[in-house]
């Protein structure tokens, strides 16, 4: 049977960006299958139908870059320098396990569903627990096992994430919704032999590569001064940037990286409150985006971001570009909600299935209601949902066709057990002294 | 009979920055009679109690520079350059009259209260208007009317504010909760004649001056130009700078202009979300906390801002400033949350009465709960409400020892004879053209 959506102002995100008031979206299985203005209702008189309350209908949000099971240490180590070295890594060193990943993962895709997100990048150790998290909510992911230099929770040797991912890759690969990947944590983490064998599963499974890229100053100085080259130009050099590479980050890039990424047809993911956070600069998001690379907007984990909804990022798109360049006409409104929902997918080279409100595409699609006081007036939707709205305002989420959150509820998934176990997870963080 | 709040986080913002987890805080008529642990509460069996399960309790916090009436025109004119002149003049010339200025300043009056804000300093036009909705609602504020060298909406001749303060400030003086005030619009807009009117106004009546300064670069560049002195200091000259001044922004300013504002104790409201939306720099305010400064949060008018609470303003400012200094311990949580509240109360003269949670203060208390998934885990309760924290987490709000808000509804204003009239000024708005 069919769903259609009513009652809605449908935001398409289409190659026009075709805004249609009162409008209609008819879905069959996992699919858009019309679309258009209130007319269409008599034609599917037997679905099953779901009343917007003239709310805003846009496709699900992509977080392009997150390591979800990190929520876990939500709230530690803010305001703390060389937090990387000093905090996360012994942190994870010590306390992060399967259940802890798991739990964590299972939080984190809650969060992600009730604030619109209908697609994840992730990258951290166990992925095997995150995928069965996504899976268990129903949810669209891109998976990879991260693949650092030393002694990692997943492996008590250097780059065990080689192994692990050959096994995960080949348990996922067919899965409808889970794309299994591979991740180099980054550049300085990883020997030109790793990344080499990074290449070669990405190449034999036909997996997507996500990596920390260019985030780091001393990152970006040590490169130079070792290879005169740029990180992005390093691994350029070694046959690492190409259309399977997500990157993440991009801060310390010359005009010429941008060139090779282009060429490239490399993903980006624009992180831009955890860069701020972080105090690690801004990348060119402006000059990405006009320069029509593949970008889209990450959260990074919560220990970074805070929270894991893309609006929240939306917002700060917006300021921090309009700050950074001294120009309040810098990155409208529509185009940050582009980078949200068609950039992600873009990034993630899932354009031709998600991103847009089209007949032919899955449904991924979010009802952002527009009663609570902080979403009235209406007069620009796309203001509207890019600085007036906040997670809060997410109504109901439905993907690859089916409705996983309804009057702000999480539907396909029972947190009990997770609150439960997170309890217990804090618990040990509380003991443990970093 | 007395409130008794239990089971709650008490977040004091005291001078030692006291937390007491699992405390309580007592309230008899308007005023916090008793601040402690669990064992207060035998002390007060026969008090009306408030279960806060386990939420944090914060001091309302202070909106120090708004425009509250201006929300009727939110999500119009983002993105557009030069809309002050262009937009937002023209607007407010030919639709702003009582009417919107009433319904406008209850709209986000309850907007301001669900965010958790208790006090709030505001300019605009028909102050009265502001003041009647300020006072159904029993909330705290600072109401100045606009004085400016062109005809505005309160009258046909410029500088007639200057008329309609005297007649305002007379009407409100003995208010307990409203401080009149008068609020030249800023240098640029304002003769020198006219300001020293206005000084003589705040002087003979005792109550605040509100003005923007030093927001504009053009602004600056002029004053240099013309008086071969800073905005800053032209004021100072004119003997503008005093205690009874809470000036806005403060973005172009010189390090001599910091330690004129030191000595003349001016407030100041920085607007973080504003200033960076518009493009417009960013005010020194790590320089000017740390130099012992009166700076308190604004979000500026909807048009700017785009909410009204200072929960998003407070993530803004961690953000924007780690930026600005690439340093990520700049601005630590604790520091941004005193700004939000003893930082506002005392940009406004008020941090005898508000601005924190001790025995004799005015009973303005905010219950953030930490139920919703954004809001766990809660390692540092600084973080989670500055960074994890949104607007929708806020579920109790007292203001001079009332109950306003309770479970996230606003309980002592009726909303709907104002949404009627919001519907009616969008027709007429939407019909006309800037
Ligand atoms: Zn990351
Ligand atoms: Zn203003």
């Amino acid at each position: 049977m069919s769903i259609l959506i009513k009652n809605v102002n449908v935001i398409t995100m289409n190659k026009n960006k075709d805004i249609i008031e009162d409008g209609v979206v008819v879905v069959e299985d996992n699919l858009i299958v019309d679309v258009g203005d209130r007319s269409l209702i008599s034609k599917y008189l037997d679905s099953e139908i779901i009343d917007g309350e003239d709310g805003i209908l846009i496709p699900g949000m992509v977080n392009a870059h997150t390591h979800a099971s990190m929520v876990v240490f939500r709230s530690l180590g803010d305001d703390v320098s060389d937090r990387l070295q000093k905090y996360i890594f012994p942190l994870e060193k010590n306390l992060v396990d399967k259940q802890l990943v798991y739990a964590g993962a299972k939080y984190a895709v809650a969060e992600m569903l009730l604030g619109g997100v209908t697609t994840f990048a992730d990258m951290y150790y166990f992925e095997d627990e995150v995928a069965k998290a996504v899976q268990e909510a129903g949810m669209r992911a891109v998976l990879g096992e991260t693949v650092v230099n030393f002694p990692a929770p997943d492996s008590n040797e250097p780059y065990g994430g080689l192994e692990y991912s050959k096994w995960f890759v080949e348990k996922w690969k067919e899965s409808e919704l889970i794309t299994p990947a591979i991740a180099p944590h980054a550049p300085y983490t990883n020997s030109e032999e790793s990344l080499k064998k990074v290449l070669e599963i990405s190449e034999k499974y036909d997996v997507p590569i996500l990596m920390h890229v260019a985030e780091m100053k001393y990152e970006f100085e040590e490169y130079v001064k070792k290879y005169d080259m740029t990180p992005t130009a390093y691994l350029d050099s070694i046959g690492m940037l190409n259309k399977r590479l997500i990157g993440a980050h991009f801060i310390h890039v010359t005009d010429e990286d941008l060139k090779i990424l282009k060429m490239r047809e490399v993903g980006i993911s624009h992180n831009v409150g955890a860069n701020s956070k972080g105090g690690k600069g801004t990348a060119p998001a402006v000059e990405m985006y006009k320069y029509g690379l593949k970008i889209g907007l990450g959260t990074d984990g919560a220990m970074s971001g805070n929270t894991l909804d893309i609006m929240t990022q939306m917002a700060l798109v917006g300021k921090v570009h309009k700050l950074v360049n001294e120009d309040r006409t810098l990155f409208p409104a529509s185009e940050i909600l582009e980078m949200a929902t068609m950039g992600g997918a873009r990034a993630l080279s899932m354009d031709a299935e998600i991103g847009s409100i089209e007949i032919g595409k899955k449904a991924d699609l979010v009802i952002v209601e527009t009663k609570s006081i902080n979403m009235q007036p209406v007069y620009d939707y796309y203001s509207v949902l890019v600085y007036s709205a906040n997670p809060s305002n997410v109504d109901t989420v439905m993907v690859n066709g089916k409705i996983l959150v309804k009057n702000k509820s999480i539907k396909s998934l029972d947190m009990s057990d997770v609150t439960y176990q997170l309890r217990e997870i804090k618990e040990k963080i509380q003991n443990f002294n970093v």
